[in-house]
């Protein structure tokens, strides 16, 4: 089968009516003062049932994850494992955390699991951290999010099991020391003028390299 | 002035024609295959004019902001300061970094410094790292971002300058210490029902966690 880069071919304006996957709503809200306001957000149109009323935080929509693989025996250093992922609405390459909608009646953790099986072939063993329901980008949409650290135990060396894709979808995955995250991103942005990285892999990988600099008491200039 | 807290009214579907401030896009894109394929975004409407050409990730729309806030007398310890914003989208008080959209003939940095200041007080002395473009959330809209990392110097000990917030604008600062920031937004979301954490600022207080879990090897359960 031949390949070619994927591209955006042309795009135009949708109206509400007529789009499946998201919408726009038109927020009638008052302020501390008890003053009426307007608000416009995008939303999606797919949530999870997880949720018991409601309330936005409630419906929770979408998981990323962060995979932790390390060596039962120490063969190799805690390491994570990136996506690189063609996304239309960029027209770019955006390099990525594993991530994915939550199917009806999943909770976040298994919708998780079943995420990094399908984007990367590796199966995590437990739940590290699933933390708390998160705000995707509250200024402009309802979408929210959680973060889910998983623990993918191997018994010895580092392993590249096969990715379960569906079909149409193209995802390059790679593996990547932990320590490295900070590091291999930099390269991405200084070398790579086709892909753009996710806000919120660059945002972990900052606060990891904040940490590190700040044990070095290399903070200043 | 009597004070409530804010709240949702009520909500209805928007037409794109009818939208001010951003809209739905249907992008026509062709896969790797050379297939045709139809993907649904939410846009914002407003961009700087910093592009060169259509490409959207030259016409950046927003920053978030780290100010590293330290002492020079080392009086106190590396802090840095989160916002509390009710957010209509979620319908929740959302905890996040400073940020906002970058205005017209405005560099990204030149955005950072000013909402920094707008938001918090705080007069940053120099950029410490403003890194790559990041996709805010690259499956549902064409947002985009940077981060931008700002050296707040203060001569001895901590001080708390005031806020010049826009009219209408309720937002309420926080200065915690970057140690301390990864309890700080557990504690929110354990307690505070009320409360919505960002995602961007949840990476970044995972990322440095993990640092510190790494370092003191404690990874595994």
């Amino acid at each position: 089968m031949s390949s070619q880069p994927p591209r955006v071919l042309s795009t135009e304006d949708l109206n509400t009516a007529d789009a499946k996957w998201i919408g726009l709503k038109k927020i009638n809200w008052q302020d501390r003062k008890g003053k009426a306001r307007i608000w416009e957000a995008a939303e999606r149109r797919t949530r999870g049932n997880s949720g018991i009323d409601g309330d936005v935080t409630d419906q929770l929509a979408a998981v990323a994850i962060l995979a932790l693989i390390r060596s039962k025996t120490r063969a190799f250093p805690v390491s994570t494992v990136i996506i690189e992922q063609y996304r239309p609405p960029l027209g770019k390459v955006v390099v990525e955390l594993p991530a994915g909608l939550i199917d009806d009646g999943e909770t976040p953790e298994e919708a998780a699991i079943r995420e990094l099986r399908e984007e990367t072939g590796y199966e995590a063993q437990g739940v590290l951290d699933s933390g708390s329901v998160l705000a995707t980008d509250p200024g402009m949409t309802t979408a929210n999010m959680k973060l889910v650290i998983l623990d993918v135990p191997l018994d010895a060396e580092m392993v590249s099991p096969d990715q379960n894709l569906q079909d149409g979808e193209a995802i390059v995955r790679r593996v990547v020391e932990v320590k490295s995250l900070h590091g291999v991103l930099k390269e991405y942005y200084e070398k790579e003028d086709h892909v753009i990285i996710d806000t919120r892999l660059w945002h972990l990988a900052a606060g990891f390299d904040l940490a590190e600099r700040l044990r070095r008491d290399a903070i200043a200039p």
